[in-house]
């Protein structure tokens, strides 16, 4: 789809963030097999479940669009998909490995909080408020889940590695 | 390089944002050149100068760890680069191809974000505390370049092009 106009910009950003969640629902059981820690495990599994909610949203946006929905391949989140999926088979120390996985959860957690800030700002400025809205919900969670990763990797994960 | 131990894993983090940085150096001449707006192609030129220095610090890291300089293909700037690049080749009016350059760029900050943030926790927990002092100069620069976008974002730029 060519882009002209802030709503083509927008439709255009929707896609690509549609198709970037549906990546990470698929790769989010992988890294929760992969967790050598309770806690990250954990993390990721309620983080499943969230992006699940996140898929939801985004289809609802399209509707309050009146626009069919569809994702556009987001060649930014395969890269970083590619790099987790990299990290886990070339670790093998599990504790070095839940340090790993972390760092490559929170490059995710921050593409989406970049992609859904942008959204909700042109959201904004273009009067799609029901859209905004549901946007910001979703870019809560997001921060929620990289605030958690931190806490993680300044806990016990790393430091437990390191001192091996 | 295999990853074993967390200093394995400090070094390929290092590596990847060698890559990355330097890719930057080579995007934000162009996205400098096709930003519309004054303030944004200050910007951006601004943020090339700083990243310029950001080259210089990890090398400084490098050099405090005694281990040569080099870098790792960053798959995932990769990614954000070309979704830069076909951005600023599809749209042809100049107020949303900055809104967009403004969406790009900000993944890219986060991305940044994301892997200082990272690359510091790990230096902490090595006791690697030169090498967390110079990291975390170029975090606060990156979120000062992330904050500044966002208030491009929220003023002018896109609020013009929405009107159109």
């Amino acid at each position: 789809m060519a882009v002209s106009t802030m709503q083509d910009l927008f439709l255009d950003e929707l896609r690509d963030i549609y198709h970037a969640e549906k990546q990470l629902l698929k790769a989010l059981p992988k890294m929760a097999r992969k967790a050598g820690g309770d806690d990250l495990r954990q993390a990721f599994e309620s983080h499943l479940e969230e992006t699940r909610g996140h898929v939801e949203r985004i289809e609802e946006v399209f509707e309050t669009m009146d626009v069919a929905k569809r994702g556009k391949t987001c060649e930014a989140m395969q890269g970083l998909v590619e790099e987790g999926r990299e990290m886990m088979e070339e670790v093998e120390d599990s504790r070095v490995r839940d340090a790993a996985l972390i760092t490559a959860a929170q490059k995710v957690e921050h593409y989406e909080i970049a992609s859904y800030g942008s959204l909700i700002a042109l959201a904004r400025q273009l009067g799609l408020k029901e859209a905004a809205g549901i946007l910001v919900k979703t870019l809560e969670e997001e921060k929620a889940a990289d605030g958690k990763l931190t806490r993680l990797a300044e806990s016990g994960v790393n430091r437990e590695a390191a001192a091996r």
